[in-house]
């Protein structure tokens, strides 16, 4: 018989440090609170009417991580805005769907917990819920002892919309003709990290992430954590009085694999390579990695993280309103006739940077 | 200038192996399709109608993973059934609050995307929605190298049920006098590994799991093992004629933390200890961790996965139908006046093993 006398605690998880870690997220959570959220946290799940307005609702449902962007907020040890990623990631995935953000639930898994951490992951988290204006429904926060590396965890998060069944956006109403156009991202946004860590690493060893960006003014660890654009208050207010065919978001598989998810039959993409200034941060990637045009465009987005596609005459109204509210956007390309795929043309590059096109 | 050439695959994400995945996983997927879902696997957002038979739906969300539980499945090399411990967690917490799982969304992660693992994985996430009633909407499935130890991963999962405002179940209808109606558990469930490894392997190594439990036919590993119950198809039918004021799952927290949680101001919960018998497992635990009662109580199910409270004329229909189901059921406490806590009262074992009272 063992004379060793067991306690939870002992085994590395502590059941108080959890608690500590709920009480200090609770108001974080309670701050994203909106119309539809019914009770508040403690019960075994979130609760959210659905929009009365709506006739026949349609939920919209996504989850996704953060991926190895992680190891960036690691090693520059800045833990408040992946969680804007990690919403970001979901609620942008909804949007291209014509669905309203209505919630959003995290799961942290980390080694040991520490609620002071925890608080912070989930201050990104609730800043990410306000710009998207869905509520921090719930989450899960699990210690498991052996699975992480000490300071490290993961994140995962889950998103729910809804939409008007008529009114939801599928890319079958894409034709020939049709114009895309590109909202610029604020970096890589949440994809390609293992390859652009690689890169990076090999290139300058892990001191990297302090030096500076060329012909950027921030170093390129900022550069890389630059949390993911949420696309929801800029785009969404619009899809009413501009009906576009289709919504891309430019997500893991970069130009490539995600166009292609929402060509109808008869539809190929015609993208103009050069008619939106790509950021510094990827031409780095591609001159230092020696990575190849083809690798780039199914890894990365290049600089342009969202692409509504709509009639000449919408797209034009569309551009418009996004100027009027201080967006920028670019016609990157066209649709035209073909098998589902993205046929790339080379254009040259516009001048003075991030002009509006 | 380095000379490395530089590919997404180089640096340890094999996009090919991830759509190999998504192929082998879509009929898994397909097999769990239910009314209510819209269109098929490939958009950004799984879609899922609102029943149309609800006047005022409420949407209740949950999230959860299986914790240390993992180590086992790696410890054994067994991870079908995994899948099934991740949906039970989520769709439980839907139950408790009246709610019908409509669909679930899974997170996997890993350090190398091994499309097998992953259907295998997927396959015991699918057959947990079959058992209860759910579909399987979507998922993500991240390779994450430099996260995760060779042949591990962390699994997340997401549930969202529906049910009519006016028959939410939040404990506000509990009273004084109220019986408790516990439904025995399958084992551990997915709570408390890090003690009950901890535990097994301090006493008899690694090679422990392949030990035969005492009181059992059953090898350690397959009882620590084994999936985690659905209660859905047991208990969501009876609920409309059996009007419970409130339902518990002994999750995370044990019978200490969980049942305060829908306790209503003014009342407390007389649990009976010997009320029903406690399975093998956990008293191995208790004897060989010299693991405190406290400590049982407020960390394992101790064989009782679900209480369901109601007034005493209601609670002796629901243990009829249960029983006309096959269902074993337990009385295992009363409600009193009192603080919102549990107080334990001891009782002598009943004789005869598990049978019903």
């Amino acid at each position: 018989m063992t004379t060793e006398r067991w306690t939870y605690r002992k085994a590395g998880v502590d059941i108080s440090a959890g608690n500590e870690a709920v009480r200090r997220l609770a108001p974080l959570a309670a701050a994203t609170r909106r119309p539809g959220v019914i009770g508040g946290i403690g019960g075994f799940g979130g609760l959210f009417a659905v929009p009365p307005r709506l006739k026949r609702p349609v939920l919209v449902a996504a989850t996704d991580g953060v991926g190895t962007k992680l190891k960036i907020a690691f090693a520059l040890d800045r833990h408040d805005t992946v969680g804007i990623d990690l919403v970001a990631m979901s609620v942008n995935d909804i949007l291209v769907q014509g669905a309203e953000p209505l919630f959003f639930l995290d799961y942290i898994a980390c080694g040991k917990l520490r609620p002071g951490r925890i608080a912070e992951l989930v201050k990104g988290i609730a800043d990410g819920c306000l710009q998207a204006g869905c509520a921090l429904l719930g989450g899960e926060t699990a210690e498991m002892p052996g699975f992480y590396q000490p300071g490290e965890y993961d994140l995962a998060g889950f998103a729910v919309g809804a939409a008007e069944r008529g009114s939801l956006i599928d890319g079958s109403g894409i034709r020939p003709g049709d114009v895309m156009l590109g909202l610029p991202s604020s970096g890589l946004h949440s994809n390609g990290y293992s390859l652009a860590r690689a890169v990076v690493e090999a290139r300058w060893g892990r001191g990297a992430w302090r030096r500076k960006l060329p012909g950027d003014g921030r170093s390129i660890g900022d550069a890389f954590l630059a949390p993911t654009r949420i696309y929801i208050k800029p785009v969404l207010g619009l899809l009413k009085r501009f009906p576009v065919g289709g919504i891309v978001h430019l997500t893991g598989g970069g130009w490539t694999e995600n166009i292609p998810r929402v060509l109808p039959a008869g539809c190929a993409a015609a993208v103009d390579l050069g008619s939106w200034p790509v950021p510094p941060l990827f031409t780095l990637l591609e001159s230092e990695g020696r990575i190849g045009r083809e690798e780039m465009l199914r890894t990365f987005n290049l600089g342009i993280g969202l692409i509504l596609i709509a009639p000449p005459q919408v797209a034009e109204g569309l551009r418009r309103a996004l100027r009027r509210r201080g967006e920028a956007c670019h016609v990157v390309g066209a649709i035209v006739k073909g098998r589902r795929r993205v046929l790339y043309r080379e254009r040259p590059a516009p001048a003075g940077g991030r002009t509006e096109r």
